[in-house]
Formats: structure tokens, C-alpha cells, sequence
């Protein structure tokens, strides 16, 4: 409990459910311990919604059917009931013939479990490219209080020692087997190195672009878009985010509060810097409209024409994989250079300003995370 | 293998994606590598989409987490490889307003997942009213072979050693609360004593309908709609479906192929002697169109008229319940002792006719599954 | 937080493991964020090791694999952080020569786990016939805070709507079968009907025998050997048993402070009036010297002339079976009945006396439980 | 089926528990069924045990609790039963006082569950420390066809973009701390970032020399033991260990085919040339007693004058650590160098020869494998 705290047990939606008094409250409380909950499980206790994009036919989602696990804990120890509730799973590299089709779909199926069952507060689980739009879409339409889990970057791809990135070097191999520099064995082998880890693309493609501006628009445990999937700290973020969104539900910290046109504008100069991918305007329009935030075209240019690409990722970069990233500081490092650019005093989950999130964050590698030239610097803060 | 047999291994609609040679498919192999899989996992396997509305806040289907372990299995037994892909789950009593606003969002969902995925042939997990039809729905649109696996009727309710019904005896113990004769303390153990392990409504209410319908069009594992889900046979069910569901992809059994006008009939025959309810009539129909069989009010009518209720299953009947029910013989004894009603030709996916399945079934308890009299048994078969 | 509380999170054995300021537990706190733990799990938390005897083939603890997540819940809720530690699984019926030969090489590993291992407090999984005195033996010896968690029997058996009892009707069969009266198909289904759930034994044999005796001495939540393995109320007393295994630990509540010679003569009462399996005299004796209770075969000579069978249960009873048990009104319900011969002032795990806990506890049926004679009620507490 | 069978159905011994014709072998039946198996679950099936060393406070092993499943997704693809089998988890840096006093006991167990269940083929899953001798011992003392699966090393420690490894760099951190020249905050950060992934030490500590000689030795998937916990190779592993160990049953190749004097003398030979832990002593010479192979300190003693460390790994090494030599081309890359001191024609779990198992395997990087100089090619294998 702290003195931010706003919401008051009878008050949460999950109480209309359960605790109304009447014959239909009755009936849910009977099915809730159907489930072997007790009474003492839900009573003044949030429920907390995970929202589950994990499938067996998700590789970038894989380890979240086992990670839910560190969330739930989380919530646990901080006094909510946590919920898993699965929804539609959509895959960039093998869903056909887009999953661009299915982005609204996902967001329709959010919006409605998230409203139609007795959730106090949401934990979105994606990465994915269409998932991260489709589940915030969903979120920001219900207005309850959300966190954002990044799935995370995959490790860096290899083969017979040498690095390799997703997609890019997916297209050159493909060409050298066409020409015949490469063998069918060899195609097998890169086959199975370009991707070896659960986790999304760990090149700077549309996934960990996407991830990475609702990171900086507040919406996940700081600094969560840059860990890689497989790394120990991404179970830590998760159970922090468990313990974070029972807060968060009785502070009534909702979307609304976090996504602002300023957010916005951090977000945009965040996939400006990382060189992120041009799919993100199409999902970032969206999210803006959905949260009635103005965000145009014109936004996008203007900041485009200001900002300079200062992380050396692949694509757009020449040798540096995600995993390198978030070795060399990830996003937070990058961010705290761009200091003079981001309106600093924006609202995070953890009910910080983005500003204070990053003010220690370092660089630990200037070839992988550049410095700003002076007359950036001196440019400063956008008028936005 | 045997003669039925009409696929072959590059006719499949997983080979479209993972076996075409060409850089799409390269990119398709790299992602199914990524979660640990090899080439020979998919290489001439079938691959199978376990679609599953599992989730933390519906207890009917609260084993279908653990319970497609068994589907998984029967699926590798016969050579296809299993990927479990979560769908949205609808729980009747706590969705909001209703879960019938919800069907047809489920329909499209399991359309989209299953059109737009690799999936040679489907297993559709569901049981609580609105997802059979929504998951039966979708599948009957893609016409890939698919099995439906109801997930059970829970056990008895049982509070201080008396025998509980879901739905009626939650209304009568609501109105014995509100006029005092019973405690809050009582109330509590009727809450929990109502709903005592995972499964659907052991009443005849809307859940045990639809399966039952499913199972008597030939959709199911034949009989898997009456074993109660905490059974051990609910586990062999499951199994065999997985096994069988391979098969039905290499004899390309599409649900066109068993779901006529005629095994809609045996459905709504097996309906009205099972008492069932009348909200199956709208899921009936919508199924019937969807699978372009001429299905309308006026065959309801005229079947209701002939066939008389024999299964003693509350709220229709006077005392048993779903496992009593099961313990008698099932929906294969009633089947059987329905006999002249039916159309016997009717496929099912088990690839013999719904006449041999149930032809040795037998019923243990006359006063569960009542004898027709012999005036019915001279009326026979209808002509529909 | 009460008042019975003499442990402080400095005094607790797992800080010496990892908050001793020292190179080691520098290292220990590095591997448990190795599992993504973060230090704000384990600081001031009680770590509770959760022995857990599952295995694939050991269907009487098949349930186990899952339940021990309600476990895990409770454990979280009360602040504590739970760790599972699997154990070896000895499984009576399929355990060759005998798991007889087992049941010491169980107790060394568990007394060697707990001991090793930075563990406040344990939750002991077990059920079937030797596991239970194993996970004792081991947990006595080590003298930290422990609740013992019984698996609870399978439901009753069904064969063509005809109840079965294990091992009773095992035989029976059988023999039917060698003279001719059952065919081979037949047997089949009585194979897969006499066991269908997961839970230990639904006769009172070994299993439910040494289960009811350990809940009698106090060392369950209390009631818990009668729960139904698949009864949803077995998830809740596993939840419970989570939560209060915490309080145990802040209260340095022992198994001495537990097991005294009167809380073995109240499990010895208890087998008695259940018509126990005489294989626990072995068990009690051996758990009872390893309590360094003064127990011998005189006590079980004297108490057995003096102790009716009241409960009704196979093999000695003629119909019943632990699920009746259960519904009848289970251990509690018996004991109530047997006060004037229970030493009803010994402690519990949940902090109370085991006469405190029974105390109003009721019988639903006579011809399961069946009422004491006078004469045995006013003969009243044996001299013990 | 291939020419190597020597096994027939009948002659498995699970067949002696399942198929006997006797009433013992009907209650087992009866029991398997309770597990939701059915008799072509297991007719004809050799029944594959995998123990499985995986706990909650065995950091090492945490992805086995899930990784297992890609070992029954192999085993019920190569047409066998797969059973998991917990047992007794050994953790180096927690286990108090020493891991060491269990080794004997887990290998205790490991004898006895093989032994008294009907389980015709063993997968072994270890890797920390002293499980990996633990569970060879127990499974050469059976003699039936095993495999051991290595955990697979954790991923290159990381703090502020600094490679950390494990073990040495805690000595020296924690040397840093006391004389104040790194901080708390800095001290919890190399905490977590020594150990960042699930897996064994990736310096080459006892783990890795451990696993890597069982590899040499031919009980692995060839080439197992170097691959890194968390890569998707080691799901791919699993899967092919599940595959193979089914027709290894059929083949009769029990550990005393492959485990020979010379094997052992492969063993030392790549232990050698690792600069692996002199811990490895203790456990070769256990292991080679148990198989009856005149291994002895002099054995050591020669080896070691002749043979060079060429691998460059941590402590020994200078700079790299596990993934790295996995990345350079791993054991076998190292083994192909080694050729003229190995017995090339001892046998593998894969029934092929360690020679042919490692005649195409590169190396992909001279510094971290090291070349032989000519003189040692020259001197050729050792008179052993």
C-alpha cells in the first residue's frame, strides 16, 4: 500500500463480479472454486489478466508458456490473483497471407476478454510483430491499468562461428544457395543457425522496433524491450511486472494516464534513433488514435529530419545484433542520450517519469550505441 | 496406412509452406528449427492444430491444460506432429453479458488460426456452451479433416453427503439463502460443493447438449461426450483422437464429408431423447448452414413431435446427472435403444458409420436411460 | 504476522545459506538469480521445500505433477517462496520386488534434501502405501516445520455402471476370468475400470490407511487424507497447506512438537475404527521411534480390544468405498465420533488441537460411519 | 526396424510386468490404464525411463523441468513409451556440505528405479557436477541401453557489457568488494550477471569436463556436451536421444558395448586436452570400477604427459569460455585434432564409431581450439 493509492477493495470491477451480493455473484464465486480457488484468493484481492500470446507455433513466443510463471509469482507476492488467459497467437514469418490481416482481430479478441470477465488489471504478453500493436490496441481501448512484457530479442544466430542476423542473412544465404556457393547441407545448417533461441527477431526489424517504442512510451518495466528472451533477467523483469500491475491497480494507473502525445513523441524519436523499421507508423497511428492522441504523418517527418540514428544495429547498422545492444546499455543507454530530446517528465508503469527511469543509465560501448554530435545536442528538445 | 488413403505427403497443405523450395519455405524451416524441431519432424507428418481454449478463468476447461499432453501424444504415436494453438476461451457463467456475443468471434478466430497456419487437420478442444459451436463453426468453414473433443461433464455436486445438480439446485439454494433457512456458512459449502471438479455443467443444460449433439454427428471420438472429465477414459478419449486425426488427413475425411443433412438429424434426434436445451436449437441451425445442410425450425418441430425423452438427466429428469448418465451406458446405449430413428449410414470420424458404432452399446440402468416403448420403436425412422 | 511467532526472517536456516555476508552465500544469491529469482524473493521469506513424489508411474500421484501449483500459490500468498524438489516415487503396485524394500532409501533422501539444502520449512507430497511413512521418517528427522499432503484416493470404480473397489474386486475378477465367467474383452474393461482418476487406493488399504493415521496425529490440514484426489477441495487443501506452512515457520511449529506418544495413540484409535491395513503397525513403529515416542506392539494389542470398526469401508466393510467416506463426512466426522477415546488436547499443524478441530464435525450417513454403542462411549479415553 | 535388432517384443522387460498372463501383470495393466495409457500405449513399446534430475533449487537444470518434452516427443516418435522418473537433484554451489556425500546416493537410486520398474531403455538427464557420475553409475550397474543428456553450459556471463565467467570472476569480484573497490549495487549487478541462462558453469569447471568426457566416452548424442542450455540445438539433441535410445532398445547396445577401457581411455585423452577439473578423476575411476575397466592414477599420469590442452577455455584458458568453444566447433572440432591419440573404433550411443562420429568435424576458430603442433600428430596414439 503507498499514498498513491486511489482504489479501494469494493471498488474493483472483479467485486461486481464476486462480491455483489447476489444470485449471479454467487454462481461466479461457486465457479471460481471449481477451480479450487477459496474465497480468501480473490476477496480484496485484484485479479490480474495475463494475456497469453504464446502457441507451439510461435517460435518468438515459445519460452512465454513457461515464463507466465514468472509473472503469476509476482502477483502473487504482491497480493493479486493472477489469471492466464490465452489469446490469438500471431507469427510474422509463417502466418499467411499476412498477420497484418489479423493485427485488429487480436485487438477486438483483447478488448473484449479484458472486458467481458472480472479483470482489475492486465498483463499483455507479445513481441511478435502485429502482437505488440494488436494487444496495446486491445488495452487502450479498456482503460484498465497494463504493462507490457516484451517477449525479447532471440540470441544472435550462428553458423560454423559466424554471426548471424535474421532476415538479412536469411536473403544473402537464400542467393548464394541459388547461385550454388552454398550447399543443400550447408543451407540446413545455417537453416537452424539463423535462428536459435527463443525469442523475436534480433535484428532491428518491425518486432524489436515496435517493443521497443512502447517501452519508451512507458507502458513496460523499464528497459524490458532490449533483454534477450533467453537471459535470466527477462524472468526477473516478468515477476517484477507481476508485482508491478497489483500496484498499479489500486493507484488506477490506466493506459490513459501513460500515453500521452508526448509519449508518443518519445516513442517516435526512440525508433528514429534505433533506425526501427517503417512498419512501426502504420501500428503507431493506430495506438495514438485508439489512446485519441493527435499523431500524424507530419510528426513522423519532422522528427525524422531531427533525429540521427545512433544504435549500430542490423539491419540499418553494420554488425551489431539486439544481443549486442542490450550488452552495451539497450535502450535505456541509448535513451539517456537522447535526453534533450525526450519529454522527460512522461508517466511509466512504474509510476516514475521516463526521465528518472534513465538518468543512470549508461553506455558500454560506443561503436554499438554512438554519441550524439554537439549539434544534436545542443538542438534539444523537440517542439512538439 | 491403408486404403482410404488419398494424400500423399506432398499433397499436404503443410508442404505448401515448409516444402516449396523456395525462399518463403527456407524462412518457414529456419522458424520451425527454432523451437527445437528438426526437419524430420515435419518432414511427411501431418502437422496437427490442437486448437485449445484452455484458460485460468474457465474451470470447465481447466484440464484442457494438462489434457492435450494425451492428444499430443496419440498425435506422435501416428506419425503427425502436434502444435497447440490457444483460442479464446468462453466461460458461461462469468463471461459478460453474455457469451453468445462471443460465439461467432470464436468462429472466426479458429477459421483465421487454421486457415493461415501450416495445419493439415485440426483437434478442436471445447465443451462449455458457446465454444462448441464456435470452434465447430470455424472448422466446418476450412474443411480440413478435424476431431471435436468435448471436455466433460464435471462429477456430482455433493454437499454433507447429498447430491448436488449444477444450475438447479444453485437457484434453490440461492432462494432457501434469501428466505433463511440457510446460513451464510452453508451457503459457502453449497458454493463449493455445486461445482466439484474440472468439466462442464453435469446437468442436461446447454454444455452437455451441444457435445452430445457433436458426438451423435460423428464430429467426436464416438461416446467421448459422456465420460465425466476427471475420468481416466477422458485421457484414452483424447489419445485415440490424436491417433485417429493423422489418419483422417492422409483419407482426407473432411467434417463435408460427415456433417449432412442426415447426421444433423441423428444430432437433433439425440437431442430430444436426451431432453436437451433449447439453445441448442440456435447453434444447430447455424452449423447447418455453415455446412450448407437445409436444417430449419420445422424439422425441430416434427422430430420433437416423435421422439420422447428416455435419458432421466436433470432438470428434465427427476434425480441423475451426467456421471449417472455415463455410468448407464452413455449416449451410445440411448443411441442404440434409438435405433429406428436414426440414420445409421452416417459417417463419423472414425471412419465407420454411426450404426456400427453404437450397435453393441449397451445400457446398465433402465431407470437412467428409460426403454422406448413399442409403439415408438414401430414408428421408426422419420422421414427427413 | 501472530503472536505465536518466535522466529525472526535473521534466525531463519536459509539466511545462513544466502545472506550471511560472505563468499558463499555471495555465491548462493548468484544462483538463485540464476533462476531468475530476484533477492527481494528470498530476503526475510521463508523458503519452503515442496518434496514431491510425482512420476510418470506413479499413477497414484499423477495429480501431483500439477497440484503442487496450488501448493506453490499458497506458499506466495503467506510470503514465503516455494521450491519444488522431486523425490523418488515408489509406486506399491507396479515397484518390484516391493517398495517395502524402498520406503528407508526415500527417508535418507529426504532428510538428506531438507538438511542440504536451504530449506525453513516442508511440504510433503506423498500417498501411496510407503511414500507416507517415508516422507515422515525423513522429515522428522530433520525437525523443521512440515505438512504432510495426501494425494487422496481415486474415485470409486465403475464396470458397466457397477461399482469396483482396488484390489478387492482385482482379485475377484480374476478369478472369474481364469474359470471362463469373463472374456478377455470384458477383463479389458474391468482393467481400465477399477482405477479411474488419479489418487491413491479408494479401499481402506495401505495407502488411505497410513494417510488417515498421519492426518489423525495432526500433521495435515486437517481432513485431508479423505478429499478425493479430483475433488476440487483437494486443490484448496493444498493451498492451505501452502499458506500455513509459512506461519509454521515464524512459529518454529516442529513435527516434536507434534508427534508425542498420545498424537501416535490417536493415529493408532483412528486405524483401528477404520478397519486399517495391519501393514501400518510396521509404519507407525517405525515413524513413532524415530519421534522418539515410546510406541510398541502392546499399544496397537491394547488399543485394537478396545476400538470398534465403525467405519464401513472395503476390504473390511461390505459396500463402501473412500469417496463414500468422504461424503459421509470423512476422518473428521469419525473422530468426532471416537472423542471420548482421542487425546484431544495434541497440537496440529494448523495450530490448534486436534479436538478443537473435529469438533464440529458431522456424519451424513450411519451406515457408512456407524454410531458407537454405549457401552463404548462410556468407556471412554484408554489409559495411554 | 534395421538389421542390428536383436530384441523381439516379448523378450523386453516391461513385458515381464505388462504381459505375463498372470494377475500381477493384470493389476499393472490396470494401473498403467489409471494413467490414462491404453494396452497399444504400451504393447510392444519398449517403455523408456528418463530420469530426470531437474528441481526448483538446481539452477543448472531448471530448463529440464520443460526440455524433457522434446526427449518424449523423440521417444514416441521412434514408436516407444516414454515415463518420466524424478529423481534426486544435486546442485554444486548450494547443496551443503558437499554435493559429494550424494553422489553415491543418487547413484543408489538411479540403480533402484531402473531395476525395480519395467523400463527397457534409460535416458539420463544431468550435468551439474556430481549428477552426471551419479546417474552413469546407477545406469552401468543395470546394463540396458542408456543415454545421457548433458544439461548444456549457461551463457557467457555479462556486467556492463564485460564477459564474466563463472567461478573465477566470483573469486575475483568478491575479492574486488572486500577491498572496497566495487560497490553493493555493483556486487548484486555481477550477482546476476555471472549466471544469466539456465545451464552448468561454462568455464570449463567439473560440469563441463564431466559432460564432455561422457561425451568422448560415446553415452551421448555425439557432440552434446558442448552445446549451450538454451540454444534450440539442445531441444533438437533431446529429441534425437529420444529416438535413438528406442532402437538402441531393439538393439540391445547396453552401456557394456560401449563403455570399455579404451572408451575410458578417450575419455582421459579429451579431458586432457580441455584442460579439464582433476575433479574428473574421482568420478572416471567410480565410473570405470563400476564397468569393470582397469582404469587406475597411472593411466592419468601417462595421458597427461602426452597429451597438450588445446582447448582455450576458462581457468585454464585465457579468455574464452563454453560458448565460445561451442561456437569454434566444439568437442568434436577438438576430437577431429586429437584423432591419432584416440581409439577411434569404440562405439557410441548412435551405433556408429567415435571415429566416424568425428572425421567431418571442423574447427572454426585456432585460437580458442589450438592446433596440434607435429610432434604430438606424429607420437600417435598412446600405447593404452
Amino acid at each position: 500500500m503507498n499514498n498513491n493509492n486511489v482504489i479501494t477493495p469494493e471498488m474493483l470491477r472483479s467485486a461486481k463480479w464476486l462480491d455483489a451480493g447476489d444470485f449471479r455473484s454467487f454462481n461466479h464465486r461457486s465457479r471460481m472454486m471449481q477451480m479450487g480457488f477459496g474465497i480468501d484468493d480473490w476477496d480484496g484481492s485484484p485479479i490480474i489478466g495475463i494475456l497469453n500470446t504464446w502457441s507451439d507455433i510461435n517460435p518468438c513466443h515459445h519460452h512465454f508458456k513457461d515464463r507466465v510463471e514468472d509473472v503469476k509469482r509476482g502477483v502473487l507476492q504482491s497480493g493479486g490473483l493472477p489469471l492466464e488467459i490465452p489469446c490469438m497467437s500471431l507469427f510474422e514469418s509463417i502466418n499467411k497471407p499476412s498477420p497484418l490481416l489479423y493485427r485488429n482481430l487480436l485487438a477486438m479478441e483483447v478488448e473484449e476478454l479484458l472486458r467481458s470477465y472480472p479483470i482489475d488489471g492486465a498483463i499483455l504478453m507479445g513481441g511478435c510483430d502485429k502482437t505488440t500493436p494488436g494487444l496495446m490496441l486491445g488495452a487502450i481501448s479498456v482503460q484498465i491499468p497494463a504493462i507490457f512484457i516484451p517477449a525479447g530479442p532471440m540470441l544472435r544466430g550462428n553458423y560454423r562461428g559466424e554471426t548471424l542476423g535474421s532476415g538479412s542473412d536469411a536473403f544473402k544465404s537464400w542467393d548464394e544457395y541459388r547461385v550454388g556457393n552454398i550447399c543443400d547441407r550447408e543451407l540446413e545448417g545455417i537453416c537452424g543457425g539463423l535462428a536459435r533461441s527463443a525469442g523475436t527477431c534480433m535484428t532491428m526489424g518491425t518486432a524489436s522496433t515496435m517493443t521497443s517504442i512502447v517501452d519508451a512510451m512507458g507502458m513496460c518495466i523499464p528497459g524490458a524491450s532490449s533483454i534477450p528472451a533467453v537471459d535470466t533477467n527477462h524472468n526477473r523483469m516478468c515477476s517484477k511486472a507481476g508485482k508491478r500491475i497489483v500496484e498499479m491497480v489500486w493507484e488506477d494507473l490506466t493506459p490513459g494516464k501513460i500515453l500521452t502525445k508526448k509519449s508518443f513523441v518519445n516513442g517516435i524519436v526512440t525508433a528514429m534513433a534505433l533506425g526501427g523499421s517503417t512498419n512501426s507508423i502504420i501500428h503507431i497511428i493506430a495506438m495514438a488514435r485508439r489512446a485519441e492522441c493527435n499523431i500524424s504523418m507530419d510528426d513522423f517527418d519532422r522528427i525524422s529530419r531531427d533525429i540521427p540514428v545512433i544504435a549500430n544495429i542490423r539491419p540499418s547498422g553494420d554488425l551489431y545484433l539486439m544481443e549486442d545492444f542490450y550488452y552495451a546499455g539497450g535502450i535505456h543507454g541509448m535513451m539517456n542520450r537522447l535526453r534533450s530530446f525526450l519529454h522527460l517528465d512522461e508517466m511509466t508503469v512504474v509510476g516514475e517519469t521516463i526521465g528518472n527511469v534513465i538518468q543512470n543509465a549508461e553506455v558500454y560501448n560506443n561503436d554499438i550505441i554512438r554519441k550524439l554530435d554537439d549539434q544534436y545536442i545542443k538542438k534539444g528538445l523537440l517542439p512538439y
